[in-house]
């Protein structure tokens, strides 16, 4: 903890923090001033400025003649970043040609010296049951002896796969166990569903914005990408796709995010979930799903998954672990419906079978309650650090920047006021020792040079709200 | 042990696999017959009877008034299965389409019941040192707490690669730790090779046979496999290679295991290998070598890799270690030459990098002189499966049987007698619960239909003698 900040505001961040962990939880009743006085030797003063200090940020509402409840602060108001024009056809679909910026930027990254990094969407290991973890790596090597000098099981363990279908069920999916193959995180996934479905120099929709590891992936696999103009709101337009289906060639596939959709941080309403399958379906589109982020809502509402309305095996379900419960596993899967057999195939071809280790150890872990347990926390501990991070922007930044209202996830989505240009803030941030994500890297196009991503996956100290300061300082300068 | 030998025969198992295993070594004095009386409570008769089994087997050498010493029986003698002819020109690249058999072939394996497994080339776990590597997974999980919950390091850990760095460097490859990425096994390695320097119609070069793991690589990424004749003792037929590039178009890239090549057991002569490295360079092939195999030769010898005598970057390395360390670990690696950058990016946009706790263990293990032992052990047991499979079949098969010398490796190549087509050996095999892998598996034609592939990876046990006889009996009554 900074011990240049003043006893209160340190008070403060540590019952902030209780209330992101979980162990202090919305509707509980918060310690009186006099308890606070005892707990932390403080005076009567300090105790109060704790209060008063929490209730102005919205995490405790006081009830007359009953004290303080913690309660969820309300997201930050302000105008939302541009949507897409309505009734705009999309730019025509093109050959990706982003790798060579993208892995510039990375490794500036990786050259220069670092202090604050926003640029990967992220979190910080101390968000994860890193020790449950562990014991139960340490048990799955007990209970099987024979575990590292044994092939591993075709398509996946089946324990974990069990888990797996039986949380697809959660989000209204009906799949057997047989109808999963695990594969090395959501991006091997995403390479077999689109190998499946595709040939090269085929047409792929993708949101636009959209995450620059899927348009790497699209180069490296020779495809045109037809970009989507997508709202910060409610994600893929479908009035666009049915544009850009009706003026351009055949689409091959679509590859979407339908909750909390990175760089965004939007989900698709149900019925634009609902639609957009028959859409698909009618077009002959294979829909691809990457639902990597769901898990990290604003609440325990799970969203059922596009694949809940498929009833032509024409939607791919692909989602990974390493966001929502161990970023150190590459542990994937891919639910392909009428490709199955042929994913089985590429998988086979391209990696073999996954070793079993991680997989147990996530079977054990996400069997029991402690997996939601966590994935609470987790959501309490990333709401938190979003919320700060958005404050941050809306007080540091020059009027005219508008951050995005992200229903959950690991970022936020920033658009500059105009005529700035993201890729000089990362210049000068990167020489300050402040890493970015500048929003030319999430488009194949130069569509999004006024916009930024930051990571909101680290818990927020002094250190991060000063290199939000000096960002905002930065983009003062150049607006 | 099989109560059913006589104790004679079980003494002497008993001795020849202290022998496989390391604990008698070649050159040390076998125990006294009055000290096996002692030992095992046995009759003076039984002793004597021991001695003359391993004997005749010619693990044992009697040197006059010295005793019995232990030595490595000569190999079994006998005609070789037949050269590919010279001079002829190999058949035109075709596009493969292999995959349909081949997991045809393996899914009936799957689903029929199956007692006893020649199919795969696949050792048993206990010839790999399951507990030390356990055991170096809990020391990292311990060293490491935030291992499972920390992104893993790009394109591999630094101890790692500093040990595979080291390793190359005993097989004539001075590579710098940056110079090599960690991958899923080798079966990642040849994709991001091939797709690193081919395009989808390009013509790949491959031995014939090959294994079919890489014929399915091939179907899956488009290619054309261009089949060269492979000799059962030299290995890649330079002159057939030579004919093919005069006559047919221009060759992307040569896939060959220089050492104990899969299914043949043959290792090129050195100055084959750098007449090849040359070739490749003058005619722009890429050189694509897969050197799983080579800790698994008759002797501690280390054959440098065709890399070693590469001069312009043209020849990609990739190995890996489920063969030789560690089946349930998914640890292999690639060092791309002039095409490095391509395939890290490549790797990235595929699978991102390998998770880190498998890797830890493979350096702990390989970075100490108990991986040397282990490989001692390893070779000493599969030399003996090898041979007791050579033999059998032999002893077993009709007249006319001609079976592979392999100097090393897993399994053992088996020329069946004319008109015997190994297609029905292995459905009639199969309703015995006895699986093999045809002939056919091995090329993208039907030319090895008149061969079969046997795993010698399993310890000799009566069951699989068994085995072996009735496929001799399955062979007699189809020739």
């Amino acid at each position: 903890m900074d011990t240049a900040l003043p006893l209160y505001q340190r008070l403060a961040t540590h019952y902030r923090e209780a209330i992101a962990h979980g162990s202090l939880l919305v509707g509980d009743r918060f310690p009186s001033v006099r308890a606070l006085m005892g707990r932390h030797g403080v005076s009567l003063s300090t105790a109060v400025q704790v209060c008063r200090q929490l209730e102005q940020e919205g995490w405790l509402e006081a009830r007359p003649r009953s004290g303080n409840f913690v309660r969820r602060p309300a997201r930050p108001a302000g105008p939302l970043p541009s949507e897409p024009r309505a009734g705009q056809l999309p730019d025509p679909a093109q050959f990706v040609g982003i790798h060579g910026r993208v892995s510039e930027i990375i490794a500036r990254g990786r050259q220069q010296p670092v202090s604050v990094n926003f640029s990967s969407a992220r979190s910080a290991p101390e968000l994860y049951p890193g020790e449950a973890l562990r014991l139960a790596a340490a048990r799955a090597l007990r209970r099987h002896p024979d575990l590292l000098v044994s092939a591993p099981p075709p398509n996946g363990c089946p324990d974990f796969l069990q888990v797996l279908a039986r949380r697809a069920l959660d989000a209204g999916m009906n799949l057997g166990a047989e109808e999963i193959v695990v594969t090395q995180g959501c991006m091997e996934a995403l390479n077999l569903a689109l190998r499946a479905v595709t040939q090269p120099g085929d047409t792929v929709a993708v949101e636009s914005p959209t995450f620059y590891g899927l348009l790497q992936v699209l180069e490296t696999l020779g495809l045109k990408a037809l970009e989507i103009p997508t709202s910060p709101q409610t994600g893929l337009s479908l009035e666009a796709l049915e544009l850009a289906c009706d003026h351009y060639g055949p689409i091959a596939a679509l590859v979407v995010v339908p909750h909390l959709q990175n760089p965004l941080g939007c989900t698709m309403p149900e019925a634009h979930k609902a639609r957009l399958v028959d859409l698909c379906a009618e077009r002959g589109i294979a829909l691809i799903e990457d639902d990597t982020y769901s898990p990290l809502g604003e609440d325990d509402t799970v969203l059922p998954a596009l694949k809940h309305w498929d009833r032509q095996g024409g939607v791919i379900h692909c989602a990974s672990l390493h966001k929502v419960l161990a970023p150190g596993l590459r542990l994937g899967w891919i639910s392909a419906g009428r490709w199955q057999a042929r994913v089985e195939m590429l998988k086979y071809a391209q990696s073999r079978q996954n070793e079993a280790l991680g997989q147990l150890v996530a079977a054990d872990f996400m069997g029991s309650s402690a997996y939601d347990r966590h994935l609470r926390r987790l959501r309490a501990a990333l709401g938190s650090q979003r919320r700060r991070t958005t404050e941050a922007v809306l007080e540091y930044f020059p009027a005219g920047t508008l951050a995005a209202r992200p229903q959950g996830g690991l970022a936020l989505w920033v658009q500059l006021p105009p005529g700035v240009s993201s890729r000089e803030v990362f210049e000068r941030a990167l020489g300050e020792g402040i890493f970015i994500a500048p929003g030319l890297m999430f488009s194949n196009s130069n569509r999004f040079d006024g916009y930024l991503r930051l990571n909101c996956g680290a818990p927020y100290t002094p250190a991060i709200d000063a290199a939000l300061r000096r960002l905002g300082a930065i983009v003062g300068e150049l607006a």
